[in-house]
């Protein structure tokens, strides 16, 4: 049996002595007036244990987290035709990149990058009778909690900042791989990427995916075994942006990150585990969100390496 | 005195033997649906003749050829510090390119790409009381006739096929080079590409590049010599999509194409020519255009080189 | 206890019945003349049994395998500031692209690659005193046994089509990312890929990826876990040029295959396994071996995810 | 009659009161032991007259310059098939990228970018018997005197900082666009950069491309007519890296700039003229180089457009 509470108090006072780095996200004002300190820390376990540290019970913007719940609603609903419409490699590029969608003729790299999210996005415009709505029952029936809500002002800035990926969208429409109206499938994407969530309710949702598809708390199955390991081999290799890489080869756990500064992992089998903290690395994830993971690994001798 | 009219009657004759090669544009039905049969070449002097062979009165799309008087009347209205926010380099990539709007933080490389024209049309939209209009009435007045119209059936088609402009302008207001809402910039630079014009209109349209800025027929002054020049010279660098080199090797002469089949040049001091034939070379410009201008310029043993 | 014997011969008979497509290698003549019917698999179990089917004692070309012997070589000779001059991300381009290397530098982006792997020889190079020799010698007793050649008429061909590999150095020698004469390390490098084993060998050596560092036969520690492991989180996300993510979506194991027609994989605890068939998938890893190994991890129902 | 002696004149007391700017080029360090404070300008006329201002016959390493030289030579010694191994674009890229000449299989954009001209010394080192010994003969003869020398000091010091040329020709001849020994290529290359001439000297030697091909003093004619167009028309396009729209914008002539600081322009039927001006910009060209030139031009009152 692993001490998994004395281990996550031991990184909560490593890291109180390390100096804080990187950057809150500001290029919506909402996320820009998070207080740079906080940290919070949510480990569950398959065994049944639920451990934390810090601000764990605080709710934080998940940004990009959502688009792995994105992807399992949508592979759930449209199966693995939706593997035709986007690919499964890392995109070595930064998470916005028209220059490899161009090249590569609307086909996004990944489902985790932006324009990934966007197909996917359309999908659940298509298949969802009230996309907003559902999506967010979705959610909430993962975490098994009605407490979750959308953040209406940041998906609100996020429209008003949304150029960029109106021109992703734009662009995959003029390849044929956009079915539906481009403010639509936007004003759907902006509403996912604004859910707030704890590092508590992320790490209850994320068991799912430690869990071979099934909620933990139901035991409802909402993946095949198979697809959800697809899904761990996809955070591996493209949850963090340009630094998937360094995320394997520090922590070692399939993971994803949003730019509110949180991060989510998991280890099949195992747990999964929720980490928040605002400043963000150059390559725009939580820096000392992923210095608490790498100490995880390192503390448990566990990995999946 | 050079025997123009010889000249073209020979260069008709010449082409008339040669085998069509190339595509009718049909990214548009309205485009796809013109002979591709059709041929006109005309031919204005500005020691005062008019010269013409074949279907040189017939009305075609000017499409991208538009972008010369766009530019022209852009820089009467903002001057010069229109160049803060569009670049004179040759592109080295396709016309629509993403890519590099991507990498060089939303500056177009030239105001003859559909990015820079696209950046040119925001700015004629800032200036012009009622845009379509004016600047309808400005291509009537450089062409000495009331009798050019905007086709709104092909209008129409642009803007409904038009996701890749959309997503150059979003892209471009993400980097804050675009002040006006996207959609209007788009709607008035369809209406800008919608002009039909016929090869007679053009060669008098562009004679003002020819005559130092002057409008031929009336004198009036619409650009200084100076900015004449450098129109000039921006359509020999840049006026070919990635093909500007070899038109200036071939022909040697600044010119602009357009997928309507449609290309203009201008030997300062001398003419302007208009020529038509819709099948188009793999890099989007005339195949037959080409070859007739370059036998002009053979023929007369004169070029700018 | 897995009955991995049955499995192998269950995934043997599977793919006896698939039609074989994909094609050779050719670049170079002596990889051409490989019987295209060629198919070989065997694993060995860190609980210490042996298994195989088809041509699992055929030598072939290791090449680009040997790149993770060569970082782990370099690894232990040279630590951790060889992270200096080579990153950890996928590439998201072609094995052998010179265009990300130029934009970043010089630094190659994993050591999977061409240009890291030269990166790797380079530093081996400057540690070893008869390199040749010393690689070999290493390479013999992870295997445990002295019957590993170099087939030198192999490195011979690669030197003289090596002109792309004299590229990728000569640029990284102009950012100052080579310390040896470019001919020196060109030479040494394709000494490594030039090695000869079979998939038992294969199997054998790459053990000590799945024994946390140690030598499975003789409990000789050469790497650190921790340094295990970082080496099995670079093979998932690069081991296979820009195929990593499909390699990781369908087989999820950690691995790496060769333009010889060769894959190996490792599940930590638990096995590595070694297979070859040399027709190659478009994207240039073995089309069979992949499917076996998907089997593999399909019937064993196990994978690190 | 145009006063030319005056305008020069007036442009050297303009820009003797201009602060200047830019870099002197220290790559390798006999380019940077040079007078930043050094100028010349020199200006041959066809109607017979020579001007010169400042250090118009001082020497200097002529660098890029070599280039259009080099090219007309090939194309003497080879036709027009030499277009089939290299292009006629402009690159709209830095002028020794290796990556888009990966992307463009091994042909580079035009015959003045680095790649190009390798290509070009490639077909030079095929064609003449003493390859660097004719190539200066040939560069004596166009300039009217034996007093050319190469700077052997500068050719060492460019083999030595060679490293990215040579990653270049190596990949060009993985694509079969170089047929003789990479060093060798390399060595007459180096060679023909490290020509040291004077503004007087330039002006002298380009005089051939305002004249049809034919040098000035003896009327022997080197080119045709049109062959000479077509050269003048890839300075035009692609004569200063990445910066010919610019040059073309502010100058509106044809012409060739090197590192060393010269400039050298045509004004086809009128005149060549040879500039000097250490300090460069950044895109690599003479900043007082290009200024003097645009004077010329606005003083003069003339330029091809």
């Amino acid at each position: 049996m692993i001490p998994y509470q004395d281990i996550l108090t031991q990184i909560y006072r490593e890291l109180s002595l390390s100096a804080r780095t990187g950057k809150v996200a500001n290029y919506i004002p909402e996320l820009g007036s998070v207080s740079p300190e906080a940290f919070g820390l949510h480990l569950c376990c398959l065994e049944g244990g639920d451990y934390q540290v810090g601000d764990a019970n605080e709710k934080f913007s998940i940004q990009s987290i959502s688009k792995v719940l994105s992807l399992a609603l949508a592979l759930n609903l449209e199966g693995d035709k939706l593997w035709n419409r986007v690919d499964v490699e890392p995109s070595g590029d930064p998470f916005n990149s028209l220059a490899q969608l161009e090249y590569e003729a609307g086909i996004p790299r990944n489902p985790l990058i932006n324009s990934g999210a966007l197909v996917i996005s359309d999908i659940l415009v298509s298949h969802l009778k009230n996309p907003k709505q559902d999506y967010l029952d979705f959610v909430r029936m993962l975490a098994g909690t009605e407490a979750i809500q959308v953040d209406k002002r940041v998906a609100a800035s996020e429209a008003k900042w949304g150029n960029r990926n109106r021109a992703l969208v734009s662009l995959m429409k003029s390849f044929g791989n956009i079915s539906n109206d481009i403010e639509i499938v936007l004003d759907f994407y902006f509403h996912t990427c604004s859910i707030a969530m704890s590092c508590q309710e992320l790490a209850r949702t994320f068991l799912l995916f430690a869990n071979q598809g099934k909620v933990f708390a139901t035991g409802k199955e909402i993946l095949s075994p198979s697809r959800t390991k697809r899904i761990n081999a996809i955070m591996q290799t493209c949850g963090f942006y340009d630094e998937a890489g360094e995320f394997s080869f520090r922590v070692g756990l399939p993971g994803k990150s949003g730019v509110g500064g949180g991060i989510v992992a998991v280890h099949p089998g195992y747990y999964a585990v929720g980490c928040w903290s605002p400043p963000l690395n150059p390559k725009g994830n939580s820096a000392l969100g992923m210095s608490a993971l790498e100490l995880l690994t390192t503390h448990t001798g566990l990995s999946i390496f």
